[in-house]
């Protein structure tokens, strides 16, 4: 295993060692192991966290600043956050306004939310919940019932922050969430897998000309393996799975974004972006905005995905608030 | 190989036209093959351009936009911009108060450069060149004449990009660009060779337990191949070969990147910087100001560069202005 670590157990630990180290703005409680924003809590503003399995960096605690996440739970790598450690992340950030948890649809995930809501809820703190599940790839897989959540998190992360750090109720900012999640659709494609530091070993074979198609973000399988195709045809794959799923009409507007897996590098992403703006540019939908890069990774892993988010106004005006986070900035 | 193109020979050209749908601050000539900011050139106001090589993106077209590089001129992966393109991103940013040009160390880049600026100067630009040569690793190398140009390059971009947005002339702009090179040092490891997509495999071998110490931003040979070492030791290599070359004194500042090379994920990038921030701060040095993340990559190799830049005051002054451009963004 070839890997920048020193030993497999201390990769998550000694990774938010230098988050902290970095970041002025977060403070990292190791011992609870949460990244929270230093201003956090804040009176009378909704707290928002998320969190996870590592590995998918800079998902969640690379989102957790001013206008997104006021905390992040990160687990083991790809293994889901205990429910104290999300309910120390729901206590730090609760300003008297509630909390929303943004959970990504996998079993663990789902269930240790769970506990952590009831165990906030017995203390007096409210909790709303926004389960994301767009991955449009798998109705069912090896770690959900129903569908994955991936990229579109990313969006819902932006887009209820916003709406939380300008003074939306608890139901408000979960409702926000929870449509954009419905107007989102993802898909993935791997060209490798990627090797965990506990297993050391890539995750699964893949031969050298071909490709997984609908890959989740821990290399579970997707609809189906083919021969490699070439960029153009993957782009077109995505971006028709994605609209079958979650139908557009000439005239809609989306935010888009071409994401690496963590071993792609960017000038394939471009490439692929370039592809995908003239699919959608055909289909008469209009980008009004887009990221390209690495935002919602698989470790090490060789692919891509694309999400596409039908945008309405509202949804618009939020993408473009201020956000000031290690892996998202942006001015008024 | 397994990438996401379509040709090899069109990677560059089909990038380019991602970033075009991406950017809307941008203007990609792709007769000329050199991207451009949509305000340029601006009256009165130093011209700032670098190039090389593609495959090491943001490096240079992600770094093009307010207070960094006016133009960017990629060349094919790995090869240099022709004087031809050079020229072209010369003039699309020529104001009236001359252009900086600014330069990795390769032979071939030197050249070119050096050809497009006299052209440029028989058209009665004035032209100041900053050679970038930052990496200590080595003293010269496969496709240098002295020390190669790497991570130093985005510091001088940022910097000297600065000084230029507020109306410096074109000698204060190249002279704290050589300020800005002179105090800066990089040191590279890699795990894995990268592929271009004309070679359609790795660059060279590397054996599943030995890493290339020293590497260059192609691949080229370093100081020596040993067995792979914990990121500890790795990070212990680098900042020691970086203080001997560069040396700081207790009380120094310093800017300091922990850069990946296309192929190693976030997670490592943060294991890796919390190592090199306790390294400096046991030597007295205090880190202003820190990048981690992807930012003059080598394709897909998995690898990292560590950078330290000895910074002044007027250099922080400088990194801490309003940037905004695809590859790196913060206010005022």
């Amino acid at each position: 295993m070839k890997k920048f670590i020193n030993a497999p157990d201390d990769v998550v630990r000694e990774a938010l060692a230098g988050v902290a180290a970095a970041h002025s703005g977060l403070r990292v409680d190791l011992e609870n192991q949460i990244v929270v924003r230093t201003d956090a809590p804040r009176s009378g503003k909704v707290g928002l966290i998320s969190g996870g399995g590592s590995g998918h960096e800079p998902l969640h605690g690379g989102f957790v600043g001013a206008g997104m996440l006021d905390a992040a739970a990160p687990g083991e790598v790809f293994t889901s956050p205990v429910p104290d450690q999300i309910l120390a992340a729901t206590k730090a950030v609760d300003g008297g306004a509630g909390v929303v948890h943004i959970v990504k649809n996998y079993t663990g995930d789902v269930m240790n939310f769970q506990m952590a809501a009831e165990l906030a809820g017995d203390d007096g703190v409210t909790v709303e919940t926004v389960l994301v599940d767009d991955d449009v790839a798998v109705e069912d897989s090896t770690w959900t019932a129903g569908r994955r959540g991936t990229g579109a998190t990313l969006f819902v992360e932006k887009i209820a922050g916003a709406l939380a750090e300008e003074g939306g109720s608890v139901q408000d900012v979960a409702a926000i969430g929870r449509r954009v999640n419905e107007a989102s659709g993802s898909f993935a494609v791997a060209l490798t897998a990627c090797t965990t530091p506990a297993a050391g070993k890539p995750g699964f074979d893949l031969p050298e000309d071909e490709m997984e198609v609908g890959v989740g973000i821990h290399g579970e399988p997707g609809r189906r393996r083919e021969k490699l195709q070439p960029a153009k045809q993957i782009a077109a794959t995505a971006v028709e799975s994605i609209l079958a799923a979650k139908p557009m009409e000439r005239g809609d507007r989306a935010i888009v974004m071409v994401n690496g897996l963590g071993g792609t590098p960017l000038i394939e992403l471009y490439l692929l972006y370039g592809h995908v703006s003239a699919l959608l540019d055909e289909a008469g939908v209009q980008i009004v905005h887009n990221l390209v890069g690495n935002y919602v990774t698989s470790l090490d892993m060789a692919g891509m995905s694309v999400t596409i988010l039908k945008a309405d106004d509202e949804m618009i005006r939020l993408w473009e608030a201020p956000v000031n986070t290690p892996g998202l900035r942006w001015g008024a």
